[in-house]
Parts: C-alpha cells; structure tokens; sequence
C-alpha cells in the first residue's frame, strides 16, 4: 500500500536512494532451512552493476550487500532477511546542475510535485539503483525455487531483433558476451551499435525475453491475482520499462482461435504453447515466457532545454556517467522479480505437481 | 492474497460463477456522500452483457444488479457497497459435454490439477462473466472520479488497425458502431470481418486502447506501486489479455532518448508525450494512454480433439453461445479496470495538482 | 485497509447495514473439497439469532443464509463464497426518534462526523447485526478446522462470576440454558439477574471464555502477527468488547515468574498452562482459552437526555427491541472470530504438527 | 501477511535477531516535509534501552540508530526511511545453555517446531530487541503526529496498584523515577519491590496505562479495523504482553447501561467517558486510555529443571543480564506502537475534525 513492498508471502521491501548512506530491504517470509549461497547472491548483483563492461555506465560501485539477519549458520531462519548495500562512489556534485531543473522524461518534476521537494542527488528514490535491492531478494529467491529454472536475455536492441526462438537458444551463452544476448553473432552487432548510440550522446531501448522452466502446475490465482497479471506487474514496476507480453502476446491478435488454441497431449502438456505455459492465470507447467519492452534512458549526454521550479527555460547538458541501453544491465532484475513472483505464488499454492 | 479483491484503499472483492445462483461483490472504501447514478451503472453493464448485438454471443442475460448496502438515500455512505447479479439464463446442459474432458486453452485443466475439481458449468469462476461485478464497480469508481475522462476503444481487430492518434478521434463516436471503433469507416470493416470469422465457427483477436485525460499530477508510488504497474495488472487481469504496454510502449525500444525524450513546456505540460502520462511511475498530468492485446476467445464452434481427466483423446466440437471476438464486450470492463486503480490512487494521494 | 475486510489467507469481506436489503459478505481462500454441512451453518446463525429466548431481544429476523457462489454439488470449490441474508423484519419506523439525535455510547455521533451523514435506520453499518455474516463464515472456518474444538461460553454476567476452572466443565451444558453458561446453577442466577436489569429496562455486561483445543503446533508469526494479537484483534473488532486477556491475562501481572513459568513434560507439553496455549506469539500444542469482556448495551428504555445535529439538548427514551445483555448472544460470534483467525494461520502455516 | 509489517499506509518492518549483525526496519509511507528531531528519537531509544537504571537489565547497548534513507536535509521526502542499530555487545556465549534446551515459558520450543532449528543467542527474534526498531518508528510517528499527545507510564508493579485517575496526575513526573510511575511516592515503592524480586533472582509483572490526547474525531473503521481493535493488537504484538482493556475495560462488565453510557455535552463532548475516546471503533474526540498487562519475565536467575531437544530432562539455571520488571523499559514501547496505530489512521482518515 505504501508502494516499496512486492509480494505477500515471499514478501520484499525496499529503502534507498540513489546517493543516499545505503540502499538494503528486508526480505520476509523465506522459509527456513534454505542453505544460501552467497557468492551466487554477489554474482548476481555483479551481472547488475555499473562497471562491469565498455557499454555500461563507467561509474564503479562495488555493490557489496552484508546480511543482518535472518541467516544463522548459514541457512534461513525463517525470519526477515535484512540486508543493505552502502553507497561508497556517489558524486554527487555530479548532480547540483538538477537540483532545481527538470529533466525531461524523468521522475524530477513529478517528485516535487507529489512531494513538495525531493532529494535530486542521482534522481534518489527514482534511480534504478533502488533495483540491485531486488537482485539480492531475487538471488534468495532462486535458491528457494531451486527447482525451476528462469532464464532471462536480450534479445532486441533498437531495431535488432533476434530471430530465433527461445527452444533453439543455449543459454548458457547469455553471460558470453556483454549485451547478454544468447545469439553471438546478433550479440556483436548489438554491442557495435550500443557502442554508436554512446558515442552520439545517444541512448536506445530494447526488449528482455524471459523464460522460465520446470515451473509447477497451479501457480496463480483465478480473478485478479492471475499469475501473469503479477508477473506483469512486476516487470512494469522495473525503471524504463514500457510494455510487457507473454505466451503469443501482442501478436496473438491477429490469430483465429482455431490456429491459437494449444492442442493437449494425453499427459496434459500441449503441442504448441501459444498459452505461455498459463491458462486462466494458472500455470499449467509448460514453459512460461514473456517479453519486457524497455525505453531509451532519459539521460543524453547532448544539449537541451528544459524548465527550472520557477517555470524558466533553462539550457543544460546531461553530465554524470550513465548507460547507453539498460537492457544489458536489467536481464538480472527480470530474472529477480520473476523470482519474487514464482516464490510468492510458490508458498501461497498449497498442492502442486510438476510434470515430469 | 486469497486472489479475488483488487485494489486497496478502493477495494473490490468479487464472487460468483458463470452458473451459479448470483455473482456479486462487495466495494469497500468507496467515500461517502457520492449520488449514485443507477441508470449509468446499469448502462455501462449493457454494454459489456451478452446478447447486445449481432456480432457478441447470443446469450440473453439481463444482468440487473441489485444493491444490498452502502447506499442509503441515494448517496454512498462510506461502508461497503454489496452487490449481486442473479444469473437466469444458465444453459447448464450445454456444458456437460465437458464435464470430464478439458477444452484446449481454457482453464478447464489447471482448474482440476489446483483444486482437485471444479464447477464446470460455463466455465465457472473463470469464466469472463466474473468481469460483470468488475464493470459494477468500476462505474462506481468513475462516478467518484467525475472530473476524469477515461474512455477505452476497439483500435485493432485481427489485423485490421486503425492508424489515427487518439488525439483525432471523437470519442463520442465509440457507441455508434458495436464494434466500439471510433472511425466509423473501420468499424464497418471490423464488423464485416468478425461476422466472417463467427461464419467459420471462428474466433479472432483485437486490441483496446485506453485513454484516460484531465489526470491529477502525482498519483503512483515510486518503487513497486507504479501507476503503470497497476494499470498493467488490472489489464493483464481480464480474461484473454496477453499484453500490455501504455505510451510508447514496444515502439518506444527502437527510438533513441533523444527522440524519445519529452520536453517541457514553461507550465509544466510537454510538448510530446512518449511517456505516456507517467513518469518514473507517477502521473504528470498529460493525458494517460495505453494498449491492451486480447487473444481470440479459445471456444470455437469446429470439431477437436482433446483429453479427458483420465488422459484419454475425446473427439468434441464447441458449443453454447460464445463471442467470436472479445473486444467489443470488453471495452467497458478496461474502462471499470482503469477506474479502479485510478480510484484507488486517488484516494492514496495526499496533496494534488490538476493541469488546468 | 478499506476495513471491511478480515485475514488474509482465509479472509472474510462483510457488507451490510441493519436495515438495508441485506447483509452477507464474500469468503475468499477456503480451500476446495471441503463438504459443507449447511445445517450447521444455519444452526451458528440460529445461536446467533435474535428472538431465541426471553432473555434476548424480540426482535424476529429469520436470518436464512443464500450461498451464491463457491459451493458446487455440496463441496467447496477453492474459490470464493459469496452469500446474503436478506433482511426481513425491519421495523424502521421504530428509529426515526434517532434521525437527528445521537444515542449516548452509540457510534451515531462518531458516523455523522466521520461520514457527513449515515444510515440511522437501527444503527447501520455500526449495529451488530454485521456479526450474522461473521457467524456464516465461522461455521465454514470450524468445517476447515474439523479437528480443532472451539468452545466458548458466558463465565460472567455483572459480578456474578463463575469459578469454576474450565478443565472442569463439560462444553455440552453449554446449550442448555439460553444464558450459555455450562454451570446450570449458576447459569440460572445469570439469567435471574438478566430479566431483572430488563425489567428496570436496563442492561449488564458480561465476559465470554473461549477455550481451544487441539490446535497444532506453530500458529503464530514471530512480531507484529503473534497468535494471540491476532485473536484479540478479532475479539476487540466484535461490538461492545472492552477488553482481551488470554492465559494468566491481567491476573498474571501480580505472579513471579518462579510461579508463572509453564514447566515443560518430556513430550514437550507443559504442566501447567500460564501460557495459555501461545509462547512467543505461536501455538504450542496446550489449550489455548481467552476472556473477552463486554460492556453492557448502551440501548436502554429509559428516558434520557442527548444532543441533536445542531447541539441542542433533546429529551428521549430508547425504543426498539433491544437485548438486556449481549453475551448469550455473542458466544457464537466469539467462536466465529476465533475460527476465522485459526484458520487464516492454518493456510499460512507450513508445517505443522499435533500432539497427540 | 509474513508478519514482520504493521501498518497499512504508514508502514513499519521490521528485521533482526537480538544477537545478530544488527536490528532496524524500513519505514514506508511517512509523509513528506516532516523535519526529524534526530534527539527526540534516541531519546525514545534511550528510554527503552538497557542499563539505564538500576531496575533494568546491566547489559549495555549504546542502541545507536543510523538512518540509511528517506530523510534528506533533515526532512522526510516521502520515500521509505531505512534504519538499522548495529549490535555491539552480544554476549552469546552467554547462551550456549539454552543451544539444545528449552527455557520454559520461552519462545525456544515451539521456535525450534515452527522452523525446525532457531538462532539461539539471546532469544533470536523473539527478543524483545525487536522493539527498539518500533521505538524508533514510533519516534518519527509521534514527530508526524505532533498535534497529539500520547503519554504512557507505570500503573502496576505486581500487586501494586496506583489508584490515581489519569486526569490527576502529572505526566511529567513520568520520567522522575526509573519505574516511570508519575506517582513518586507509589514509584518509590515499586522500585523497593522490584530490587526485592531482583534479589529473590525472580521477575514480576505489571501494567502499563496510556493516555493519548488531542486525537482528532473520526479515526478508526466501523467493521474489523476498529481503533482499539488495532490498539489491542499493537499492543498484544509486545513480548510479554497478556491482555489489553479500553475505556472501562474488564470493570465495565458489571456496569449497568444507565450508568455506563457517556452522557453529552451540547458541543459533542461527553460527560463521562466510559467509552475511552472510541465508539463504535472510531474516535471520538476524548482522550483514549487504555491498560496493558504485562507477564512477569520469564528468565529467572534460579535453577530449574527442563527438557532438551530429545525429550530429555536437563537441570539449569538463569545466566545472562535480565530485566527482573519489564514494564519500566516498556513505557516507550507501548508509546511507539500507540504512534504507529494512530500515524496508519490519521493518513487513511480523509476528514478529520479536532476537539479545540
């Protein structure tokens, strides 16, 4: 209700600001006797960090999250994991240039207005900083959904599109090259043309596809709880992103019911998957897929104009060190919220099956 | 969490099955001492029920609701609203033919895995007819928020699509096709084109564009609680919806931020509006637009083959009364999904500004 | 939120006023294949019922329950239950005195200024015939909970209180005197005085024990959620209760804790049950009893002095078929509340185990 | 729903074992624009921390909090408020007694059957260190709150009783004894008492009483989330805490009607106030009082025999620095939660009126 927890069961709220003293949350309702495997827990907040190749944001955080509790010799307890992560490389003079500007397509302007003031360092609360909060909860959440297997990847930048479908696609290659795209070939050129925009002072959007394997039947509930509305909403709660599809999606309009409909096998799987592995917001156990449609960063680093508090005009010049694309950067927090949801529906199911 | 209310400081919680004795609600939260306009619910309930014209199944419900509470004098009194739709026109024998088998692409299916047996009659609870208590509401919620317009269209059906921008059409030209397309000249074609596909025993899909205009600025939370977010799962919510995306939406990935970018004019407002109404999930009072994709409805009147509860292949051919496509029926349940979210930001809202 | 709402897993959603249509509610999260024995449902209500005895209000309200939804061929379907009780017997002529004057102790007052205006008739939304919907959902929570035994019962009327330990009652004497009392003896003396206090038309307080047994090991979160906050919300949510103890209660505060602390037996019971069955907010396996105490109704037929809306002083005298004394009368109310927190924290709970 | 949240729209959660890294909590839903007065809140601290007289505990915890987010140039910004207290003084060794034994009348069994192993050192979470973080959020609530007074103190101390009404004492003299009783001669026995149950090794309850004044009318929702409902339950979540009474309480059972009734005054204030500033769940404009017992400690520093993890029979004795008397240390806790209750009312409430 206040708006910085997701989930009821498997619940995450988060704190922090941009250049804050430390971003964390408290992770509630993991079950206990879950081993943690922190170095995976880091490993996904490395995927996540800025640094960590040439076609994202130069600024260097190291991103070191330390537990407070709910972990006792290694395994959950049972009560909430606190966390936090502290802020060690905010430049934050970087930012004095905003601190009474707006910059257009960002959060600056309807801050003030909804809150009368805001803290501008770094676009505080409204950074996509806020989101390496959710990696660690996801990363726990993915020990805790141990079983299932969810895999997320670029795979379109700007007008690049990979072709293939994701059942001919080796995952294994998403972390071989920086734009994590599964697809080396596309992936080069991607990373060519992130490159180009950079050097405009531009920046471009793309699409994450995300796929997730061995997921129970039963997940989701029938009215407004359906299992891909929250999976939705969690997508479309990710900084940037504008549009979400699952299961045939967007192209599914232009399908008759006839060509739609995925023909069952005797064992309850079906032959085609136009469905996305949900049917009336229940999983049925096949593979669950979906596409998350990310818009260019706001910050350019060109002139323009925008407006100050008073309603001037005001001549400015992005500054600070962002990202060209965030798809790259966003595939470990695709992969987190999905997480989040599965766990979630995962404790509130009471029966479940895996087909096998 | 139990998966069946929406919404929280302006929450509607729903019961009912496509066959059983009543489908209701109760809306709780709703602010007292709003006169009640029972003949605009009623209106907006005739344009989502069956029967209305010839391209919409030929089912004849009435669809009269009754108010039990939360009304006294006329005006809401700030407890909750109840409310039920008795059914009277249940063909219950047209459904028996699936009792033991699972239509493709239904719920029929994940309904048996997660509860062990369900009401098959019509679908039961997952049947669209649940949305009927949604349009109750949500024509509540739009009678709260009287100083908004929210008006949602058919723009898409298969793939027949409109091109004018919202900002062209005349939104009082919605009702005079059943179609629901604004561009008379389209709707026609869209009404030829279903009537075609019913003839083949066929189903097809469309899309609805909503827009929603004079929005306060600040309504939607920062971190999970986006307004788009929300909007996002209230669409993904309806049954066969499988996307969403507002502003830009999945065009907005192959522009580049300076393009995409919208920049300010002195008051606030700005010159282009990719971002939809919404910045960093908080409304900046710009006119509020998005799309919604719906599959083609999975019942179709051609023979199939499915299987049973014990696995076995059964030859069968859908019957009863279906839509050959959802979306004229569905264009007031996006509008009562949208009211609701905006009615429940609304009250969440401390302090706000309306452009004027 | 919106406060018409109770649990979370297993939760309850009431509407209704005194004298509107009907009052009923939606039961949301009762899991599926439970078969509902409705002559138990009705019989809660007919505990319930006003008119049962001579020591309980006149008023005649059949209080027929409708189920509309969730029930299919005798069995709970998992989703939700939808049901009304029809109002019949409104006598609303008999509250027009009160239109425009508050009652003393009564919620008129506190509505008017909450709500701008409200439904006088018999006390609306505030009156407890809300309870009835209560009792119909606890009836479904006692069937969940079949091998749990809730018991409540009146252990005191005014200053007559019953010393008797509850160890030592047999719960089958419970119905057989209208004062609900299971020591008959002193249930006689009860109910004496309670037709004395009307005959001065009068009213008295009273307290209601409610014992549990067999109740699982584990129920209860650790913080904010312990069992027993849970069970005295609900209690303190029911009309007229002033207070909550649970285990040594108020009298614990004059022990040690050399005296206090429950001794564990190697089965891990405990030999004594200070405790009163919870430890840390969680069930451990011991009974768990409470005392809920009521403050007498504040309807009495005598004549006093009150305000009106505009603040001038106003002489009346109560009217209307009222009760002398609410706890007879309460009891199954006290048992329903009680059932619905047990079986919210049943759903939430993982693992469980009984002693046996 | 996972139990570590209190609070719908001003929101606290809350991490931490007494013996781990460190205790804090998120805060979500603060307004915006409230300057924080970072004294008064360790002050509060202060209040409930260990070692601060000679009645309390000897361990020492400096019980510093450090703020992480959601405060910027000394102001909420309407973003969560982040905060942590780091440990600094765990003894565990301490308690590797208690590693594989039960304590009686401790959370320590029905932990170790909840979760299937618990963080021992010092209680784990179910140490009533948790409450410094509601201290801390009651600190920022009173601080948003500041029309409203909320003064709490020591009425009880086993069977030692102050008979003076609220309205009579000096709330000022709360913080003249470390008893917190604004009776100094009634203090000073208290205090004699508890050194005496101190020496016997032993604990004694009490019962602490809470005044809030200035509350504005209307707080508080008629059905479930009544206000003392919540009160009770806020209140009920405290370690220790075994019942809870408003207005007359437990005494107003063997009241009569004619006499319990508040009778009004022309302006809507009452008489008397039997009600305790709440009818029907919402407040009315009186002060609101209420009681909260306290059971005696459960550590005592005496030998006693209890059971090990395998049934077995252990002899053993109290170690580590307790509390002999709980209720001086948690005056300030009853005040946080008493804040965090009224703060969640006051943001829901959408017109309020005050007594002037």
């Amino acid at each position: 209700m206040a708006g910085n927890s997701f989930g009821n069961l498997f619940k995450l709220s988060t704190f922090g600001e941009s250049h804050g003293a430390a971003i964390g949350g408290v992770l509630d309702g993991c079950p206990s006797g879950i081993e943690i495997d922190f170095d995976a827990v880091q490993n996904e907040l490395n995927r996540r960090k800025p640094g960590q190749s040439a076609i994202v944001t130069q600024r260097k955080e190291p991103d070191t999250v330390e537990f407070y509790s709910g972990i006792f010799e290694g395994k959950t307890t049972g009560t909430p994991i606190g966390f936090a992560i502290h802020n060690t490389n905010q430049k934050s003079h970087d930012y004095t240039h905003i601190k009474d500007s707006y910059r257009p397509s960002h959060a600056d302007y309807v801050y003030d207005q909804k809150y009368g003031f805001r803290d501008y360092r770094g676009g505080g609360r409204s950074s996509a900083r806020e989101t390496a909060s959710r990696v660690v909860a996801g990363a726990i959440a993915k020990q805790f959904l141990s079983e299932m297997k969810i895999n997320a990847y670029v795979s379109q930048v700007g007008n690049m599109k990979m072709g293939t479908p994701y059942q001919e696609l080796d995952f294994s290659l998403i972390e071989s090259n920086p734009v994590r795209c599964p697809d080396p070939e596309m992936a080069a050129k991607m990373e060519a043309y992130i490159k180009e925009v950079r050097g405009e002072g531009d920046t471009i959007g793309g699409i994450i596809t995300c796929v997730m394997q061995n997921v129970p039947i039963g997940l989701g509930e029938p009215a407004f709880d359906k299992l891909h509305a929250e999976l939705g909403k969690a997508m479309l709660s990710i900084n940037a992103v504008k549009g979400f599809e699952y299961g045939s999606g967007f192209a599914g309009v232009a399908m008759k019911g006839s060509e739609h409909n995925d023909q069952f096998n005797q064992d309850g799987t079906t032959k085609t998957n136009n469905s996305g592995g949900i049917q009336g917001g229940i999983s049925n156990g096949m593979d669950i897929y979906f596409n998350v449609a990310f818009k260019p960063v706001a910050t350019i680093i060109q002139p323009y104009q925008t407006i100050d508090k008073d309603g001037n005009f005001v001549q400015t010049k992005g500054k600070g060190r962002h990202d060209p694309c965030v798809v790259p950067r966003a595939v470990p927090i695709v992969e987190a919220m999905a997480a989040l949801v599965m766990a979630d529906f995962r404790l509130l199911n009471r029966t479940i099956k895996v087909n096998s």
